[in-house]
């Protein structure tokens, strides 16, 4: 659930609201609870009708925003963002939202998801002149709006969006109008909710639980839906398609206890962990997961197979940012951080261990040790994903294909590496079964290509992978 | 497990090793695993055979200690301390190890524990002149160490410790010696454990696993073990008798992955949950743990009773020390900032909501009417442990007697107040089997007090209890 | 000289070097000696040949660079800037040098000035499509050079030149060029200098001293230099004005150890001193000067007259950017923390008391006071500038028209105001001549506009004093 | 004046204050104004009448105090302290005042001096056992109190200075009482004043000018003020003798504006200036000094030589306590950070450069380079103390004999190693004469040892000089 221990990291989360006196608290404590999808950075940029204003710090959203911070930030509609934690880069400016004022009106855009032919149009840009503060996809909006010929920010908007290719749930305020859109695939999750007279939008719907808000529905494929004074209405700005959404939200990015494009997470991972027992059951002793991502299909794998469901492994609450690495030297006496095994529950045990997902393997090689240092008599690992093979543009830091583990190696060899007793990948239909989709459907509803490589939308040749960019959005 | 959510407080964590060339680095792993013991502040005081040195620091011990600050720390022995959060006082002074600097020695304290009689003791130290700096007990221990008459530093302890009463887990360091000592009914815990050649002490045994050692025993009731360059030797420095182990450790403060006095402790909880379900058994569709305390006693509930284990609720990873509170206002609306209820886990579902004690009873009545508000049909709370009536003065900060609900309302009055539709508290022989004591001998190895009033020392007139102290250790 | 006491605040110095190996480091101490220009913010852009990399931070140079923060800019070109303490607005964003990097190159621009038409330039930029960040003037000449049809960068430099009208002394930096600029009526300063082989060019040319350059030319109004691996050349952008410089910069802003347009500031102002006490001489036992800018005059009055020179007042060297201002009650009682009279020196003494300019009047009216209370048995003021009665439109943030006390009011009710017993400006002519300008000329060479309202450039009617904008350069 | 040049550091200064409602604030101010005797840390306790409070902090008096810490310092009296900045050791816990809280009531020290049988006490008090918290002679002092067998706490206080030997200016706050006490040789300055009702104490008589009171007298060697709700008395606790007060304090510690011993500084600094004039003139065309502390002198010696006094030096007012020291090579190259030749002013010229003191001679020699670098064509350096050739145990950090160039050097030798046309020092009956005291009196009234090596005290063998200490005091 928590990007920490893994090679995955989702990119930023999303919340914005319409219609209500405390915007900016409100969106304050939503993103909070969006944390789980980026700890660099959050910000907040609110409107008072008249202007926006805005606050951005580094870190969790409760270092970024301090006490009397939010105070300043008056004003009836607010959006706001979650940045993931890049290893180096970024800074300060790369926090969203970005907001751009002219002489005589505003523009903030909070944006998740990956523009894939962003280099091309920036390019063209550039050459008329545009000036970029950044290597965002997000800027490159900014200036589409902007140099749109047509008269209103609504058809500018739609203009801009006609021409950029990807993944993109997007937030954009100004001071009369908040308007939010999604890639015409949906790639990534964004629902709406009401809060008594407010509307709400967030990337998942933990977020409207953490408000009190209710959910009510979420944004379309190439959906454009504008609030203001007016009210709330939808438009197309493309030509419907089948939603296509990233496969990860439900196998390890979202909260549990979110919806996503109306499946509760929970449910779905726990249906993963059944399915799994079912495809390649085990005879052992224990089933344990990997927290947290892992704990609700862990106790699907152990209802299903009568195996009992154990704290096998503890995670430990307090690892931050940054801490003092142990030395190579501490780290072979057994000095670790993050994850102890209890041996009191696998010592002289046969063990299942769910995990979600095998992205370089280095994590789960770790972990099959741990459990075998701690008197684990065998070790089955059961994952909920099958095999990560292709790179994603959309949005996942998923490293590049060569750093995939299963893009070179077979099964077998991945057991043998991280030394396993056994290895199995839940299949691509067992995934969508699990999920709730039909595979028989052309349209399974997933978006899965980083385990097929058909990518829904074009890849350009000059497609940047969001592992390489100063700034991801 | 963390004791943000609760009115309970567990009191510290010691960490002590002896003979390890990267001393005070293997200590702050171990603290680290400690953490959740206390999270105000952290400290280590090294030796390296000439001198003691030290670093503190407020916050978590991966804020306590930033990269390089270790590196000075250089010696091949180190005791260790992480401190529980008061909300307002202390500040760096009441960080541990207190280290006392003479024109020819060192002397370093680290306690988890409380002292009785430490008034009384430090107002006759001030009579004879004897400057305090802080109110901490532990500033007692050393006075009377350096005002006793006895020739060898040993001896000295051993007077000192004749003098206190009450609760101690203790380690003290000079240039050239490690001592460990535990109080005569052994209230606390503390274990000894084997790194390669070197010597580790650690409240928990999670503290062994977090840096590679091997737990080997424990330090008995009214033990003095002396570590240094002849090796590891012990005394009694107290007449033998029973120990009488907290409770809590159980219950709710210890790591799951800990053994506390040679039991695991995810293990004594999931029997607790059994031992529940069939003291009081119910009708109900989900079992949820309250987390991350509860998790384990669930599991075991649901294992017992054959009713399915769900993530009912959900912890907000990210809920710091220091946030905004959300207004009562917003409060009334619905934002809540660290615990989630999984709405289609709970749904329309009788839910059995498994938590591990009552102190003021605001947090139980909160959850289940977070429960209750995800559309939960009936919610029914079983408690792991007994009614909590009678204040703590060995270490736990749990609020005054008047402050305890269970001290002044029946389980009835209780179960109303909360809105739950039933409420059971496990037995005190239940909570003794389910931990594994026989409550069939007189000395059942635990500390009861808390819910019995019958205290294993004697309670002096001016007793401090914890809660009223600036400093507490 | 250092404008915490004053109601006038210089904005801005810059510094610019090109081929020396430690270019960021040079720059740092540059920019050290150039902090009286301005205490806000500092940064520092650097080309490697290859790429710009830059560091910004706020407050003194000294706090915005840490150690190792000089190392990772690595290259053997550098441009750098202070920015002047604005109360509130700024923050980060508006730090320079700004850095903008297109796809293929970087540009960093670093200007001190003000650029009178920016609000219409920026209308028509805007209405094009581009984007702003700040409301910095620094940013609308990126636009304009971005936006250039010519071929190359100095054509398309000379073309944004030739659209802005104002005071500027700017320095640019791409990857492989260097070049400075000076406004067409050379306003601010700006010299070139030469450490070793590398070009040096700074605001000032203590900086020169600071880093062991030599002094070799003024930039020349309306004039660019390029400074690339092909050397130094010249081009002027702008047909051939009479210098215009700014007279406070010799009165108050520039350090007493710069040449400003080779007039040594040290001895310009011992000149003006000495001018004074010819043009209004007064009978009276010691000469006193407000310190820092006014010591050199106090100095030359003293010479002149005859009269002794004496440290009769005392500036508190630790008056940071922020402190615990005293209560109204507590100022009534005499508490004070910046400047202190010498009770010593001035008691039973008739004082003439030198000081730069008047802006608004109450600092003059409290070091009066101070005196007076001190014993001072008469206070005569001589002023070294003419009465300011203008508002500067140039990089100079006087306040407004209706602020400056000597507008609205003439000398003799000023004196009265301020309860000195003399009060005197000294003249035009006499300043110039203090200078070492001749009067007699038209072109005198110096910028009079706040003294006379005649205004070298045209004044927009929407020109903005930066005193009104939320970031000044 | 401010020690940041030189080799030579004050240690601390004391403000105390007793029956003023705004009593921390006040103390706040007269802190700041006493900046110059201390920049490591700040630090204020005061007095509610019921119990003391206390708040400190690192670094300047406004870094140590942030806006609202002084509101919960309540009193109507209070005793503040700044400490001098020690170069590595220390951290908050030796800022001073120490406070020292027992069950029954407080005490707080305040110190400027040094004990110099210090160790023997200490010894001594841990013999019967007691500990102390850090290696302060403070500490010492207040063990000495609690110790001593009489019955009142001015009796306890009178007892324990009758056991401590060398220098002190010290204030001691409890509850209800405000006492001061200075050595029997009135080493260190300390003054007493009344600002309205109340009383106030500060070591110069700048604080009294800073927060608006009047001087009224010196405390007297040996003498004991003791301020309370029933006024102000006063004892001796020693055998009057004359005052001994440190020299240079006159020549370089006091601020100029400050009264020492009834005499101004900044006149005795300019009769000192005279006097050097007097005795060793020289044919030059400009005198400077080295700011700061030498400037009054520098004048005078302009005064009476008749040749024209110029800034020939200036001072960088923005270095701070952290900067990034320029590499050997850059400095080699002629980069500087904190002090500039005036080259206008020095270029062609026979300079007279008068400076304070020479402790290790590096200093000088590095401002002899500057003025020839800037192009001066002589230095003849004129020195307004007489050579320091002993090392000082009451205060003053001098390091060691061994470091003392005076000590192991003639003039001769010491103008050639600095490079310098001619070197003087004035003559120990020219300073006396210069402050005002007749060398004829065999009291003259000041302490000469660092010049004679005539110590007022005995030394003990282990007396510990302040260099060698982790906290000075």
């Amino acid at each position: 659930m928590f990007g920490e221990i893994k090679g995955l990291n989702e990119e930023c989360g999303v919340f914005a609201i319409w219609g209500h006196k405390d915007a900016s608290q409100v969106t304050y404590y939503g993103l909070h609870s969006l944390q789980h999808r980026g700890q660099e950075g959050a910000g907040i940029v609110v409107s008072d009708g008249d202007k926006l204003s805005t606050h951005k710090g580094l870190g969790l959203v409760t270092k970024a925003f301090k006490e009397g911070e939010l105070e300043k930030l008056q004003g009836h509609a607010a959006i706001g963002h979650v940045r993931y934690a890049t290893s180096g880069g970024g800074g300060l400016l790369n926090v969203q939202p970005l907001l751009f004022q002219s002489q005589t009106s505003g523009l903030a855009l909070a944006h998740n998801g990956n523009i894939v032919n962003a280099n091309g149009v920036k390019s063209d840009l550039e050459r008329e002149g545009s000036i970029f503060q950044s290597t965002s996809d997000t800027e490159v909006i900014a200036h589409l709006i902007k140099r749109s010929p047509h008269p209103t920010l609504e058809e500018q908007f739609k203009d801009a969006l006609s021409t950029i290719k990807g993944a993109y749930a997007l937030a954009v305020l100004t001071e009369d109008k908040l308007m939010v859109a999604m890639d015409p695939n949906g790639l990534r999750p964004l629902s709406i909710g009401r809060m008594g007279d407010a509307y709400v939008v967030a990337s998942e719907t933990c977020a409207f639980d953490a408000v009190g808000a209710v959910h009510e529905r979420e944004v379309q494929p190439g959906e454009i839906v504008i609030i203001d004074n007016d009210g709330m209405r939808s438009q197309l700005f493309s030509k419907p398609a089948d939603r296509q959404i990233c496969s990860m939200e439900y196998v390890y990015f979202a909260r549990p206890d979110s919806d996503v494009d109306q499946i509760n997470v929970h449910t779905a991972r726990k249906s993963l962990g059944k399915q799994m027992a079912k495809e390649t059951p085990v005879e052992a002793d224990v089933v344990t997961g990997v927290p947290d991502s892992s704990i609700s299909a862990a106790i699907g794998f152990a209802e299903q197979s009568g195996i009992p469901y154990e704290l096998g492994l503890i995670k430990n609450r307090y690892v931050g940012r940054t801490f003092i690495q142990p030395t190579q030297e501490l780290r072979e006496q057994g000095v670790k951080m993050k994850l102890s095994p209890v041996r009191g529950v696998v010592a002289g045990k046969r063990v299942v261990m769910v995990d979600d997902s095998i992205v370089r393997g280095t994590t789960s090689r770790r972990i099959v040790q741990l459990l075998k240092d701690a008197g684990a008599l065998e070790v089955h690992v059961r994952i909920t994903s099958p095999p990560i093979t292709h790179p994603c543009f959309y949005g996942i830091d998923t490293s590049t294909k060569a750093e995939l583990i299963a893009s070179t190696h077979t099964t077998e060899e991945m057991r043998e590496k991280m030394g396993a007793d056994s290895l199995a990948f839940i299949s691509i239909d067992g995934m969508l079964e699990g999920i709730g989709r039909s595979s028989q459907d052309k349209n399974c509803g997933q978006c899965l290509a980083c385990f097929t490589g058909n990518y829904p939308t074009e890849i350009y040749e000059d497609t940047v992978h969001p592992h390489d960019k100063v700034m991801n959005s």
